[in-house]
């Protein structure tokens, strides 16, 4: 590796799962490589179960950054965004750091306000699972997965190399983005699709009635399984990326509004068509999936 | 078994699979019972390899209806009802039917209207896949899913017993529903996942960005999945369950506009509250799915 000490600011799923990752790959790599590992977690159970990722734990995030070569940063977006504004207080000399929010522009707008003694990065692994916490964290979280770096105007050609290297590790796939279209493109593939999950749980959970779960099926299951994503998390990123979530919403309800006034016209034809084509854009979609990125 | 000739009418994912379920049930029973399958199937494709399920192949159902002590008819919707209309006629001596339709207030109020003759019963398995066809079929298809029963004015004592002997083959559980409530439940689990589901894919189809697909995750995969449904059941499915459908699509916009409104607002309390009443609503799903049930 490239960097020796790392610092890794909150361990729940994505930060538990890239400490691991790594622990992984050091095991793995021929020849094995060099890797000190601090975490900075504030949830005193947590703490005391970091030792498989963690050479040394600390609740503080001053002294957690104070040796690190590199910081990643991998709580809440929002909580992303004030360590980015300490940081240059708790650890005045600089260093290089990465985080792993899952919305980007406010978050690479604060990485280019950080003083020139640091260098700093946007990640997004695409990634991720209905369960929150260290508890659900795993070392393959990442594997043949997308992984989004975001450079910013304070990304070094080092710290670009470093990131490739650690995405490598993770053996996740790179994808270079800029900070704004990555945020309007997680509105349409995640942001939506949670909020329209959710609302279809809550939907459902309103009608009284003991046998609709009974009856519901996997179709029911798989549209509403995210639905079960941590609230924290969820609460940063709708309130970070709000523009592109409230577009997506709108157009989303345009469609929604569309297809119903079908219904209520019995407008056959046209029921066919859009069921046939959504279908059709379905299986366009399984195909790209299917087919190896570079 | 109560009955040995049983006409299936659509040897399709359903009807296939169901043929299928018969047949491992005879293979397996101690002591065997004796079945003999009648498949009236349009399609010549798929008559050649209805043998796996069928003793007798035909493309007409006048005739494939003629013998048979139960009639399972397994085609789409609105073709089940125009079949039901031409069935005293077909079989002017009458005979027992069950229908496997995903709605069932107009199939029911169509069985009510056969002459005294005839026997029926709405049948309504809740399992499916975003797969459709003979091909897709399977004889664990039913295998602990939930078997919706709808008796009618029509149904006897009889055929009460041989549909949950049926049942019992397929290795579902049976609950009897009456069939409008039937209706408003299965918008509610099924048809509005559907559309949200096939809503959210042509929402994302639009968007002109080819790094789009391999950007999304698990969480865009799960909510889209149904989105491939075939398209000419949905059709009918819609077109026979409008009032319901309306109904469950209007209250989920104004849900869907309601968080739109906390986003809008950075109401950070009530839009926490919403997304953490969510995951409980979904733990709860959860929980209420793995508790088995009668």
């Amino acid at each position: 590796m490239y960097i020796e000490r790392i610092c890794i600011v909150g361990l729940g799923l994505i930060g538990g799962s890239f400490g691991l990752a790594l622990r992984l790959a050091q095991r793995t790599a021929i020849p094995r490589f060099p890797l000190h590992i601090t975490v900075v977690e504030t949830d005193p159970k947590t703490r005391k179960l970091a030792s498989r990722v963690a050479d040394i734990v600390t609740a503080d995030f001053a002294a957690g950054v104070q040796q690190a070569d590199l910081v990643v940063l991998a709580t809440p977006v929002r909580t992303i965004i004030r360590l980015l504004e300490i940081l240059p207080q708790a650890r005045p000399a600089g260093c290089m750091v990465l985080d792993l929010g899952s919305s980007k522009a406010e978050i690479c707008a604060t990485m280019e306000m950080l003083p020139p003694q640091f260098a700093a990065i946007g990640g997004h692994p695409m990634c991720g699972r209905e369960v929150a916490g260290f508890g659900a964290a795993t070392p393959d979280l990442f594997l043949n997965s997308t992984f989004i770096l975001c450079p910013t105007n304070r990304t070094s050609d080092r710290l670009q190399k470093i990131a490739l290297q650690l995405v490598d590790h993770l053996r996740a796939a790179p994808l270079h983005l800029q900070a704004t279209l990555h945020d309007d493109m997680v509105a349409v593939v995640s942001h939506l699709p949670y909020l329209i999950s959710a609302t279809l749980m809550q939907n459902a959970a309103d009608m009284a009635e003991d046998r609709l779960w009974p009856i519901s099926s996997t179709g029911f299951q798989d549209t509403s399984r995210v639905s079960g994503t941590d609230p924290l998390m969820m609460l940063d990123i709708l309130l970070t990326n709000k523009q592109a979530v409230l577009q997506q919403i709108a157009a989303y309800q345009e469609r929604l509004t569309a297809v119903s006034h079908l219904i209520r016209d019995k407008n056959e034809n046209a029921l066919f068509q859009w069921l046939q084509s959504t279908q059709e854009e379905y299986f366009a979609y399984q195909a790209a999936k299917s087919t190896p990125q570079q």
